[in-house]
C-alpha cells in the first residue's frame, strides 16, 4: 500500500505523528471561548479505540471465502483496527461518531485489491452474493460518501483502492497521464514532476486523497483556477461496474453522442468502482507568486475577482475571505503576542486610508511562465486598484501556500474542547451570489445560536470565495460554534439543515466540491429534479442491477 | 418564423436566391475533371420537386386532429413542399435521394410549435398515439439524425423549432444568456451584439443552424480554439420530454452528482427535445487579426499548433491544411487566370526557400481585446519561426474569413456535373494523430479509386486540423471524387466504411462535430463499449419509455 494507514489517525484528521502545539495552547481557547460567548471550554476527549466495541462481522463463511480467492488472504481484513478505520469517512459529523464510540457502521471486510481485474471479480460475486460493496479511496470524504452501510444488504466490504496506486503512462506528447485510481495525491505529483509536469489538482485533503476520489465526487482544488476541476483535467476513466468494465471519455474532442464521463465524475461508487483515469497534465510551472490584497469589503472584492475572471486574466487563485473571516484570523494570529509599535502603525494606516471592519482579505496566486506570472500579477493589481483595494504583498500570500494543507488540523483540538465545527459550499451565478452569501450566513448564524448550549452562546461563521468562473463562484462557509454535549447530532442536523435549505431557496447548488453523500441527499432532488433522479436510477440500475455499490449514497431512496 | 423555409433550398444547401457563377465556369470543370481522372464531367440534374411524388400523410384522423389542438391548424404542415423539405438533412447521402427523387422519408405532418409547453404536449400525445418524434433545428444534419424515418411506429412527425427564437434573458453580469432552442446563428449573435457579446460560435453552418442544434449535436464552430465546444458554453438546458421536463446543469461550478449536460449535449433528440438553453456568453472582441503561414509538411505544421495549444498562447483559430489541401486549393484559385511576373516570382521565393510540394497553408485567427491579440500573434509568429514556416500576412487569413460560410455552396454544382463530395472529421490524441491521419487518407484513395467509375478514375483527399486541444486535434476530411451513377449509394457507403474503420482501427472518434445520427450507428458500439451503450439505452428508457423520439439515431438497434 501506498499510505501506512497505521499511522494515520482512525478518528480524526491526518498523520498521528503530526504536532503543532495548538492543543495546549490555552490563551488561544481561552479567547476561542470568548469568541463563542462561552465561560469556559470543556473537555470532550475521544473515547479509545481499545475500549470502543464493534459487532462481530457479518459476512458469511462462503463470501468471506471466494473474496479471498479473488484478492487472497492477506488483503480480506477485519481485524478491529482495520474495520473502525473504515466505518466513516471524516466529516464533523463522521468525528462525533467516531470519537464516541459508534462504530455501527464498521465494514464487515477491508478488501484491498491490486487490478482491475480483481475489482472487477469482486463486483460480480458481491453482486452475486448480495454483499453491498463501499469503494474507498482515501476516506476523507466530508458528505458521508464512505460510510459501510450495508443498506438492505447483510453484510458490507469496503474496497480499499490504496493498493492500486501504478503509474500507467506519462505522454508527455499529448499531455496525458494514466494511472491507477488510488494513487494518493502526493505520489502522483512526485511522479509527474519527475516528468516535468503536474495536475495541478490540490483540495485541502491533498495528502491523504486519492485520483479516484477526486473524480468520484467531482473535486476542485485550490488551484482550479489555473488547472482546472475534474471535469477539466479528466480525459477518460475505467470504472468496474457488477455489468462488467465501462470506459468513458477519452478523446481531445467528440460529438459522438453523450460522452458519459458523468458516469465516473460525482458517481460517489454507486456505478462503479474507478479503477483507471488518464488526466490532461501541464509543465511544471516555471514561476509563481502568491500575494494578498485588503479589499474594502467583500462586494468589491467579489466584484474583482467577477471582472479578472471574466476578462481571462491568468492566475492560479484568487480566495476572497468575509470580512468575519479576514478579522477571525487576524484576531487567531494576535492571540498571544504582544502588540508592538509596527502593529499600531498598521492599524494606523488602515484606519487613516478608512479600511474599517468590513475589510476583507484576498489572496492571488499565479502560475506559469514569468511572463504569464508578470502579465496576471500586473493585470490583477490594476484591478485591485480599481477597486480601492490595497496591495499587502507576498509575505501573507506566501504564507497561505505553505499551510494550504494545514487547516483540517483544526479540528481535532476544537474537537477536544467542545467546539464544533464544520464547513460547507456552495455555488451560484454572480447575479445570485450576493443574496445567497446573506442567506446562508444569515442562516446559520440563526441556527447556531438557536441550537447553542447556553442562552448568549453564539458561532463564528466566516466565509471565503475559493472558486470563480466566469458565470459565477462558490462560496465556502467554516463555522465554529460551542457543542450541545447532550445533544450533538441533532445540533449539527438543525444547524446543516438551515443553510442548506437556504443554499436551495437562492439558486445554490447543494455542493461546489464536497459532494452529495448522505448528507446531501435530502436536497438532491430538488437540485436535479425528479426526472433527473429517474435518470441517476436508470443508469445504476444498468451498471448495478442488484444495488451493491455504495447504497443510501447520491441518489435518494425511491 | 424566424427564417422563411421557401427561401432555402429543399435538396441542397443555403438561400436559393445564391448566386456565385461557380456552375457556369467551364474552366474549372474541364480543370476538375482532370483532377478527377475523368475525360469529362456528365451533366447529373436533379429531379424537380414537382415531379416528385411523396406518398400520402399516414397521420390518423384522430393524431392529427389532436396535435392541431396543440399547436393550431396554421402551424400543423402536411403540404407538399413542407414534407419534401423536412424528410431528409443535408449530407451528401441525403443529397443523393433527394436529387433523384427519394422523399420516402418525408414526414407524415411538419409541426410548429411556439413554446416549450406545446413541445411537451406534443410528446405527450405522440408518445399515446404512437407517433414517432423528429425534432428539427435548421435540419442542416450532415449524418442523417434529422431523417423523418418513423421506425417501428406507422407514421412521423417533425417538430420544427424554428417557431421558437425568442432571447429570453441577457445576463451581461454573469455573462450568460438564456434563449429558446430555435434561434438561428444570425438572430442570436445580432441579440448579443446589441448588448456588446458575442457566444463565438461559428460553425460553417452558422446561417441556417440552431442553437438547439449545435448543442442537441454537441457542435463546435470554427472559433472554438477561443471561444469553446458546446459542452464548455452551455451553461444549463430544458428538455421537454414524454415524461415531463428534463432541466440540466445550471451551476458555474458544482459537485452535487452528476451534472446531466450529457441528456442535452450529443443527445441528437433521442432522449427530449431541447426547448432552450443558458449559454455562457462573452464581450465582443475589441480586435481581430486573422493571417496566413507556410510550413514546410503537415508534421510541422502540427507540431507548431499543439506546441501553441499546450502553451496557452491565445488564439481563436488555427487551422492547418495538408499538402493536398494547400495544392488544390492554390490550383483552384488559378483556373483561368493568366500567371503573371508576380505569381512567377513567388513561385521562385517560395522554391528557393525550400519550400515544395510538402508545403502545408495555416491560417491563424486571434480576436480579443488589442493587447491579447498582439500577444498571441507574436507568440504563434515566434513558433511558426521554430518551425521554419514562412508568414505570408493578412490577406489570404481575411480572404478565408470573408469566406468562412461559403464551402458548402461548392456542393451543389458539383452534384450537377456528375461530382461526389463529402466530409468527413475525427479526432485523436497528438500521439495517434499522424497515424490516424496517414490511414483513413490511404482508406480513402483506395476505396474512391476501386469504387469509381472508370479504370484511372480518383479522388482529391484533402484534410485540415481545424481544432486543437492540448491532449489532441481533430482531422477534417473533405473527399470529391467521380461518382458512378449507377451506384452511388453503394459507391458512398464503401468509401465512407472504408474510412470510418480506419478511424475506428486507430485510436480516433467517429465525429469530432457532425455527430452520430444515422450514418455512424455502425461505429458508435465500438467507441462507446456495448456496457456504454446499455446506459444510453437506459436513458432513453427512463425519458422515453415509447420510444418515440428520433427513432433509429444515435442508439444502435438491439
Amino acid at each position: 500500500m501506498s499510505i501506512d494507514r497505521t499511522k494515520i489517525k482512525w478518528n480524526g484528521w491526518g498523520w498521528t505523528a503530526h504536532q503543532d502545539g495548538l492543543a495546549q495552547n490555552e490563551a488561544l481557547w481561552t479567547w476561542l471561548a470568548a469568541e463563542l460567548g462561552m465561560p469556559a471550554l470543556l473537555a470532550t476527549p475521544a473515547r479509545g479505540l481499545e475500549s470502543i466495541a464493534i459487532a462481530p462481522p457479518q459476512l458469511s463463511p462462503e463470501a468471506r471465502e471466494k473474496f479471498t480467492a479473488i484478492v487472497g488472504a492477506d488483503r480480506v481484513r477485519d481485524d478491529h483496527y482495520e474495520r473502525a478505520f473504515h466505518a466513516l469517512g471524516r466529516s464533523y459529523h463522521d468525528l462525533l461518531r467516531m470519537r464516541s464510540g459508534d462504530l455501527s457502521t464498521a465494514p464487515d471486510a477491508v478488501l484491498y485489491p491490486r487490478s482491475a481485474d480483481e475489482v472487477l471479480a469482486l463486483l460480480h460475486a458481491a453482486s452475486e452474493l448480495g454483499v453491498a460493496v463501499v469503494p474507498y479511496g482515501g476516506g476523507t470524504s466530508v458528505v458521508g460518501a464512505v460510510t459501510a452501510a450495508p443498506g438492505a444488504f447483510k453484510a458490507a466490504i469496503t474496497v480499499d483502492l490504496s493498493g492500486m496506486d501504478r503509474i500507467i503512462e506519462i505522454d508527455t506528447v499529448s499531455h496525458i497521464a494514466t494511472v491507477e485510481a488510488g494513487v494518493y495525491g502526493p505520489a502522483l505529483e512526485k511522479a509527474l514532476k519527475a516528468k516535468g509536469f503536474t495536475l495541478g489538482h490540490f483540495p485541502q485533503s491533498f495528502e491523504f486523497s486519492t485520483v479516484g476520489g477526486w473524480i468520484a465526487h467531482r473535486g476542485a482544488g485550490q488551484s482550479s483556477g489555473g488547472y482546472g476541476r475534474a471535469e477539466d483535467w479528466l480525459v477518460s476513466a475505467k470504472l468496474a461496474t457488477p455489468r462488467g468494465v465501462l470506459s468513458v471519455g477519452g478523446f481531445p474532442g467528440s460529438s459522438a453522442g453523450p460522452q458519459l464521463k458523468d458516469i465516473a465524475l460525482g458517481s460517489e461508487g454507486v456505478f462503479g468502482v474507478v479503477t483507471e483515469a488518464t488526466l490532461r497534465i501541464v509543465p511544471v510551472p516555471a514561476a509563481d507568486d502568491y500575494r494578498a490584497y485588503l479589499f474594502r469589503d467583500f462586494q468589491s472584492g467579489a466584484a474583482a475577482i467577477r471582472e479578472a475572471v471574466q476578462s481571462g486574466i491568468p492566475h492560479t487563485m484568487l480566495r476572497l475571505s468575509d470580512a468575519a473571516e479576514t478579522r477571525f484570523y487576524r484576531a487567531y494570529g494576535a492571540v498571544g503576542k504582544r502588540r508592538g509599535a509596527r502593529d499600531r502603525l498598521a492599524d494606523l494606516v488602515l484606519s487613516q486610508r478608512g479600511f474599517d471592519d468590513k475589510a476583507c482579505a484576498l489572496i492571488a496566486g499565479f502560475e506559469g511562465d514569468a511572463a504569464t506570472v508578470a502579465k496576471g500579477r500586473a493585470a490583477f493589481d490594476a484591478t485591485a486598484r480599481k477597486y480601492k483595494a490595497m496591495a499587502l504583498g507576498q509575505g501573507q500570500g506566501q504564507r497561505w501556500k505553505d499551510g494550504r494543507f494545514h487547516g483540517p488540523y483544526l479540528r481535532d483540538p476544537m474537537m477536544e474542547r467542545g467546539v464544533g465545527v464544520d464547513t460547507l459550499e456552495t455555488a451560484a451565478s454572480w447575479t445570485k451570489l450576493n443574496d445567497l452569501y446573506v442567506a446562508v450566513r444569515g442562516a446559520l448564524d440563526t441556527a447556531i445560536r438557536e441550537a447553542a448550549p447556553r442562552e448568549g452562546a453564539q458561532g463564528v461563521v466566516q466565509c471565503h470565495i475559493s472558486h470563480a468562473y466566469p458565470d459565477g463562484a462558490s462560496l465556502y462557509f467554516t463555522y465554529i460554534f460551542p457543542r450541545a454535549l447532550e445533544r450533538e447530532v441533532g445540533q449539527w442536523t438543525a444547524i446543516k439543515t438551515a443553510a442548506s435549505d437556504a443554499i436551495a431557496a437562492h439558486g445554490g447548488t447543494i455542493s461546489h466540491h464536497h459532494g452529495v453523500g448522505t448528507d446531501h441527499l435530502p436536497w438532491i432532488a430538488g437540485e436535479k429534479g425528479a426526472l433527473g433522479i429517474d435518470v441517476l436510477r436508470a443508469v445504476k440500475m444498468a451498471l448495478d442491477p442488484k444495488g451493491v455499490l455504495n447504497p443510501g449514497k447520491l441518489i435518494p431512496p425511491v
